[in-house]
């Protein structure tokens, strides 16, 4: 299998985090190279459907795009140790949990960051007003994973799980933005700790 | 198990389409009333953990919020039809293309409605910029499914599954906005046509 992704993306970090929490060593990383456009060239829009990173290539030739369908893909493939749940109902929680620190928390930071971290002017036409609205509303909103964390070591629940890994990703794309946790988030504080402690927040990550 | 339900929010109405394709007509259906407030009781919110509906609760008493975590259960519970995949790679192409129609389509479509429509200002603050941002953001990505559709009869390909229930509840939530599939979109107001003639499309429905 081939993954294709870029160092400096909130969701291809994921995948990364992901693979190495799982201990997967023998998937080929491709880079592209966002800046330089190397994701809209017509052999990858051909592949992927779309200029979008994480890609992946499967061993039959399948691709896929979309951070969380190349997860749930490679846990098939990979299946210890287990971080979408095992049995239906524990999928379901770990997938609402994993949905809800996405839709309130990951996502809104992405638009925050793409609409008002200088340097992506250069991607696409920036919206202050869609950017401030976006941080806002994330920022609103760890007030859910406090209240979480505060009775749960991990988000949904006992256990390391995908849900841990979008919701810490998606927090730390924020550095872009020189945004901190509010210190009086104090379960969110202490978990953000320990999650930037794990090896995994590391994969493939270049630090200036 | 119990669906709490809303008739007027497009995320309740996947999980009752959802239901209608599978014949499923076991589950107790609880109407709340957004307008009402009756998703932000003390008991409601204690029992789901956020005034969010669809929620669904389950036979053992777990409660789960966010329709596609209900509708994966619903599967593991209800297998035929097969919405979700079957295979490891079939499953990953469903949840990619899902992930694309949300992310693209359904999410900005249900942000410009939010903020755009005038009777949900008693809901929450709009911003009419946010809301023609999702608006014209949404219709730009109505071409990534005008090219998928003009090569297969459904989203994902030679079947519904869940990306078209995403995809057109979200694209039909902005008959509020009075909004119409361009006509030059030809495949994806072909594919729009058969879904809004599908019985699964009145599910729950209140129509004037």
């Amino acid at each position: 299998m081939k993954l294709y992704d870029a160092v400096i993306a909130p969701n291809p970090r994921r995948v990364r985090w992901f693979m190495a929490e799982k201990g997967i060593e023998d998937i080929e990383i491709i880079q592209m190279n966002l800046m330089q456009g190397t994701h809209k060239t017509p052999d990858y829009l051909q592949k992927m459907g779309l200029a979008n990173v994480p890609a992946l290539e499967m061993d039959d030739g399948t691709t896929i795009t979309e951070s969380l369908a190349i997860c749930r893909y490679l846990e098939s493939v990979y299946p210890a140790p287990n971080l979408f749940g095992t049995t239906p109902t524990e999928v379901a929680v770990i997938e609402m949990w994993t949905r809800r620190v996405e839709m309130l928390v990951a996502t809104p930071f992405m638009f925050a960051v793409r609409h008002l971290y200088p340097a992506l002017a250069a991607l696409e036409t920036q919206n202050a007003e869609v950017g401030n609205y976006n941080a806002a509303a994330a920022t609103r909103a760890l007030r859910v994973l406090e209240r979480q964390l505060a009775d749960h070591p991990f988000i949904a629940g006992d256990r390391l799980t995908i849900a841990d890994i979008v919701a810490f990703t998606g927090i730390d794309f924020t550095r872009m933005l020189k945004f901190k946790i509010p210190e009086e988030l104090a379960a969110l504080t202490r978990w953000a700790d320990h999650m930037r402690a794990r090896p995994a927040a590391q994969a493939g990550m270049v630090r200036a």
